[in-house]
């Protein structure tokens, strides 16, 4: 029986960790959960699954949360703080990062540095400080199991191979609903059209992030650091179907592919039963039924925003953590109808142009960089803050927080 | 620096294998040769690579080939059972059974029982005899790594996998030359046409069972030993391109496959290297330069020997020995433009019914049947024998044969 903690669990990675979790009610118990602010859906998982503890960012939401469960005796925490302690202090065999954005980044670390195995499913945690991520996993010898299909794919495929023999990876792009887009009908787009997924049903950032490519060059930033490779090492191709996920091409010329139909519950399932995979009922792939797959080269210069994260990463520091503070505010932007599509690639790239590249010597490193980018993409946009500033953990041991049971 | 012994040097493995060795000097010696009577291209392989021996099944052959190699210092062995003095004999590390059809089983039985590691390109082994050959592999510690590039492909996705998470296995087949044909249009099919392979180039036999899937199902066969699978677990699907070879579905419904570009040298160099995968100086797969991936159902109607070697595998004892050896009879009077192409599955057919299925207790059970189904096809079909008839290994450790150095 593992004991789950899962952040994010009223976004669609928590819901399908939740249904994966269902199925197996002798496999998993669910002890701890957190997300944003909404408090009916947290009412109802925390009904179903009875946690010990949830956490809820929004202190508002968390307050009305509370007056609702604790007749249950479920304990209700709130604020940032109070989803970092979720994250650290629910005595849990793996905790399933799922927060969108940024603001996931905290709550990650503090879990990595509590021991927990981490489900990854939070990008943006490698992204704004892979490195660190990486090393403290390390340190502490605590897994970190990708959630992301691409990334569980990669993993499965990685899985055995030795490194050195390993010449590149691919990892596909559907290349979203905008893909047949010129740039004249693009700067048109309404949130709408761009939030239609061809073949993913994901969240609004993630689905935005999808349609300008900039979800794959997080991507490959995560997989850098998940697999440490080298940047040029890492190859993104068009593949509509979402049905082969990532590929690793050997130096012997034999590429092994990981081939999914797009449903988030596969790779959940297999950051949760690693290394176990557990019987899944659901359809089989069956590729025979299926229309042609196809593969095309995927442009930079179509997509500048993928551009910009391989230059991020060639950047290193804290370049990708600025890249991403400010695709968020611009992303958010874009979905409040505050700026256009194409305005989004301009926001990040004069946001990029103006940041000092500082070495990423601590956490506070990548976060003052995310928080900085924000405040300069808002500067340039002339909007105000979409959200509360990314919070910080606390790392010291003699926190005066207990230890929740 | 690994000591090869090759069988079947001169066919279209051997020469592919051959290719592989000479850009490693530094990690292959080649020791020994055998094939059937090909003087010219043997000697031209043996004053390349100095093998202490070679032998040539046929024996005229040999006696001129050793005119030839005797002023080399090279010693020529002759008939059958040269060819399996070179696979027991010879101090090898690794010995390419290569030999086409079932005339590669006492080689390469003989090559196991000397405790040399197999790499089997040779299926008729498994097809007649899989149970006994994997139960002496096992005993002997003896590594079968297969070189066909179905078997290659499920050898590097089963690598690591866990047996009862394997929900299934997909065996691609490009369809061979005749795909779209009509029965109307391949009853008028010549060999010409029937060879016409659309993506490998490959010798003339496997050519032909490419045409009407017998090869595919020898297959099937030899992955039910190889890999220790229920025949129900193994699906063959057309995939005309010939880039994905194998795939297994695991019970997560996650399926991983393994792909190349058609090339043997990308399954042999797996199979010499093995455990590593060595730099190929070959091209890279690039899938977003290629015509999409297609597959289609297999119907076995439209395939009647892919048909009968499902019925065979599930017949069990002598039925596959008996199928593969009523085949080869089959494939070799088209070639001779001695029976229609539509007549092969009648004749396979034929002798399969008339077959009383017995247990492969010895090998001798294996070829008994194989000389039972051979003699029969040609009784049905009215024409002489096609070839020497499948020679029987010594097994006597008493052999009055030496150790040849």
């Amino acid at each position: 029986m593992k004991h789950l903690v899962i952040l994010g669990s009223t976004g669609s990675v928590g819901v399908n960790t939740l249904d994966v979790v269902a199925r197996f009610p002798e496999r998993f118990r669910v002890v701890g959960l957190a997300a944003g602010g909404d408090v009916a859906r947290m009412e109802r998982q925390a009904r179903r699954f009875r946690p010990q503890v949830v956490a809820l960012a929004d202190e508002k939401a968390a307050a009305t949360l509370s007056r609702k469960l604790s007749p249950l005796g479920i304990e209700v925490l709130a604020g940032a703080q109070g989803v970092i302690d979720v994250a650290r202090q629910v005595a849990a065999d793996r905790v399933v990062s799922a927060i969108v954005g940024g603001a996931g980044l905290a709550p990650t670390w503090a879990a990595i540095h509590a021991g927990r195995a981490i489900a990854l499913a939070n990008k943006e945690t490698m992204v704004m400080a892979g490195a660190l991520m990486m090393a403290a996993a390390r340190k502490q010898g605590v897994p970190i199991l990708p959630v992301d299909s691409e990334h569980s794919g990669l993993f499965q495929v990685m899985t055995g191979a030795r490194r050195a023999e390993v010449a590149r990876v691919i990892l596909t792009a559907s290349g979203g609903p905008l893909i047949d887009f010129s740039a004249a009908m693009k700067r048109q787009v309404t949130p709408k059209q761009a939030l239609a997924h061809p073949t993913w049903k994901m969240g609004p950032k993630i689905s935005i992030d999808s349609a300008t490519l900039m979800n794959k060059g997080l991507e490959v930033i995560e997989a850098r650091w998940l697999f440490d490779l080298a940047p040029e090492q890492i190859d993104v191709v068009i593949h509509r179907q979402s049905i082969i996920h990532a590929m690793i091409e050997f130096q012997d010329r034999s590429t092994v592919a990981q081939m999914a139909l797009p449903d988030m519950r596969v790779p959940i399932s297999y950051a949760l039963f690693h290394p176990e995979r557990a019987p899944m009922a659901l359809p089989s792939l069956r590729l025979e039924k299926m229309k042609p797959l196809t593969f095309e080269p995927c442009r930079r210069q179509a997509f500048p925003l993928l551009g910009a994260a391989y230059a991020a990463l060639a950047a290193g520091g804290t370049a990708p953590a600025a890249l991403n503070g400010a695709n968020e505010e611009a992303v958010a932007a874009f979905l409040a109808g505050q700026i256009g599509f194409m305005k989004m690639q301009a926001i990040v790239r004069k946001t990029l142009d103006a940041h000092t590249v500082r070495e990423v010597k601590a956490i506070d490193d990548a976060l003052d960089a995310d928080a900085w980018a924000r405040d300069t993409a808002r500067r340039l946009m002339g909007t105000s803050s979409s959200k509360p500033s990314t919070p910080k953990p606390r790392h010291s041991p003699t926190s005066s927080c207990g230890h929740i049971r």
